[in-house]
């Protein structure tokens, strides 16, 4: 990584990366340089701290957080920093990621978490991508052309219905 | 409104504002300028464009959309801006909420709104005012002392407790 | 298509196509003509009005939607159109259709959405037909006839019981 | 009831009256004919055939059925007749609900109802009267003219937002 | 099937008996007397009655009724007889059973149906035979006989842990 | 208590008597004699099976058994016991009584719960009689005329809607 | 306090101390002495850490540990200690603690917490009071005494049924 | 098995074993000896006394007790002893394992159950090691050791990310 990371990814587990792996490429794709890391709220909780800081200094504007289960991740993330956090719930054998997003989008007043759909790491990277936009208007006018190419395509497919 | 507002507050109903108005307070507290509006989903769909594109040429950095039940409110104000949209699943009678979140939530590919928890406007602003502080250094001071506040403030509740 | 269409099938993505189509089969089976589109709520959301008029003035007598997750398709034509709107929760991989079923029957007082079961798009149809039968006898007849054909059916069975 | 009704209520309980009514007051405000009755699918099965025939008979071309817990009266209507059936899933004191909506909607393949949202009694009317539309141009302007005035007064309500 | 029934089996449709054939199972192991049925409260709601009717006058002591989703089997039959009913919700695709085990047990005051686990043929049967065994000393024994069986199996499978 | 009892009542705590005192009183309607016991499967477990043995001994033919949240009483009475027992799951104040339900109707193969719906101790009273009735005449009689007494009510209710 | 505390009380708010009182009462009962904090993992999550450590340093057996919504205190207490951590899911207003419940027990591997009821405040104590009578005989005794103090009211309810 | 087991492993079916045997690994990994039944709840509730007294007896310091379904073994265990019971809630096919989850944590006010998450007899083991540790130096050395490796496993994972 040369350039420097507008955005960080962050995941509790590197088993979440074939989730969160979505986000990367969706932030490759709009050209936005992005670190990913692993940090576990439970195994290295002394390292949420540590990790948030370090975004802040590197000119992360915004850190996606995929977790699973009783999933802290995003929401300690967001205990330690005034950055905007992403949460996206990764879903659970047991409980289908249920947990996962009450975990994450329940959050107390005063610590927000910007919660998306279970396993939907696309819509975390879009919504990062949202919010750089709102200072950057080449990333604004990219997200426009992709919401027209969405478009474009969601139009041609009713081609596909035989 | 005499200042340019940074924020915009939508909800399906007048009667979410009970909810809602949490949301500008936090914003009030912070002198940000925003304006608050009634824009119905369901029974005004032709005003969602117009309410996107307006804010969009108001120089709105965030849109903070509140519903309950079938709440398509954020996610179809979502699909009219690239702006980043901030949901709040406001609660009902009969599901507690549940409907509502699922429905702010579950969001396709392609389209985010980041989901804060239910009835939780006062987090919704406060995640508005995240976004903010990435182009504003006043704001995100202003983050930093509110975060030291409502520590402080946890710090002495323990002497509360009898 | 020929004829005129009676009934539209809609749905918000190619990939809802393997629930929808039953949808097709029923109608077909009552030779019923019916024009099926992909309008995505969220990717193409200005197509929902033009969508909606196209369909009334084409004199289509029921619009069948049928969306997943965050499903707002349903009830987004609902509120461009006074068709009657007949909505399917497709399931989805997460939370197994109880999101989209929420998010389609939870509609707010003025805009109903008739929703049946989850990845039911045969119910649809043969709703659409009861819709139908109400003025055209002929339907009324073949409605008729259905049920008693399945009720004879259902009598047959109790021979596969071992 | 001079008139000929055009629309049956139906319910398992006197009791269920008071969510139910508000389809009265909805058909009444649109000048159609409603008759409504209290039929019990578990306590007086042998009126659901009967009840079904008799408003076949009448010329109704639409039931709305309330019923909440294990909510069979709906379902079962539909079973007997080919007219649409509407249903109202009737809150309940211990599960909100979620049983009479799930008794409701889930129905199989073959028999359709038209499920509304919990309580919802409102659209159930208005749903009723976009079936009757789709034969009656009086009831489709009435129709048009209503979504006019509840977007009007959706417009109205962001003066009330203090 | 030449010795009269004393338990009737019931269900919606014959893909219910790859669960339903395990009460068939129990009840012959007691060499009790069964007959099954596939009668639809949907398909065929004419036959409810009728078939309630029979089953008292074959002198059969308990119905066990399976259904799936919106499941009204048991409910009904139960509405038609003052037999026990037991009820067996059987699993669904989508909600896993959650739909059958609400319509099923969620009964209101007057008609209760004897519900039992999910898929849980197996004692539907065996609280067919407790029923049976209230006037029959052999049924009793072979209860008794049963419950000392299983116990003894369960004893030894702690040999089974290596 | 001078007659024998044929029915016994038993409860986890005196607090579930608001819900299972309707058993007694429908008990009492048909002449049934019953005996009321409070008896904690968690506070008193070796409790358990002599009480089971007590009620073998007295004659009883039913056991109904209330308990709230982990609910275990009816099953571990039907453990102990091969009588029929009827298991009412007693409303709790967090989940509504959803814990309550699935405590006791989940029961694993072997032995069997007959489950009535949420806080309806009348229902597992009828349930219990229609179990007395498989072997006397007498309480079928008044079975059959308890249902054609609920049916006249039902019928009677179409006059209160005003 | 004087005496050294055997077992820590935290939760994330003094609103919670409603429901965590319970734990202290059952404690002072039990004359094993206790200590109260308020630590909130969001709004102060570098307290955690060094409050883990401190009630390490003082000799603590048992952290029960109380949080409601995204309830991540249990949680992150648990990752910063090897002592026991006992979860009290605190209920909330929307989900009734389904949130608070679901975000203290579903830990990953690696990390346990000893999760009890909803609002359960008691049984943490009572749990803390089990470990400790591990190493504790006059702790184990007065357990033993406290199970038959609750077995004996338990056997004298049966009176209080009229 | 030579040395005293410490802990002690209980289950209702053999078939549990595959999720239960987790926890032997665990403590074997620990070197603390361990004691693995199966006692089943319903089949055998005669052994539930004896086998708490007889791990009372051996000196066991904590029973891990995993159950699936209506999941009454930990409860009814927890309510024979007043050593510490440590609950795994079995994943069941129908309902995921929230049936279990339920019908493990939400003891009532007496008797308390150490609830892990859904599946995680491991979480079971390292809770009762650390109940162990709390008068046992060399365990709580192996729990920070273990807490270190599982810390320096997560921190070398993001290397993994390709």
């Amino acid at each position: 990584m040369s350039a420097k990371p507008r955005v960080a990814i962050v995941m509790g587990s590197d088993s979440d990366w074939k989730v969160m792996s979505a986000a990367k490429e969706i932030l490759t794709e709009f050209h936005v340089e992005c670190v990913a890391r692993v940090v576990s709220a439970h195994r290295t909780p002394e390292d949420l701290g540590p990790f948030a800081e370090e975004m802040e200094a590197a000119g992360v504007c915004a850190i996606i957080a995929g977790a699973g289960g009783a999933a802290h991740l995003p929401g300690m993330i967001a205990s330690y920093t005034t950055l905007p956090v992403i949460g996206v719930p990764v879903a659970t054998n047991s409980l289908n990621g249920m947990d996962s997003l009450l975990s994450i989008v329940q959050m107390p007043k005063g610590i927000p978490v910007a919660t998306v759909a279970i396993d939907n790491a696309t819509n975390a990277a879009l919504l990062a991508l949202r919010i750089l936009a709102t200072g950057d208007h080449k990333i604004r006018a990219q997200l426009i052309a992709y919401r027209k190419s969405i478009a474009d395509l969601s139009r041609q497919k009713t081609e596909k219905l035989k």
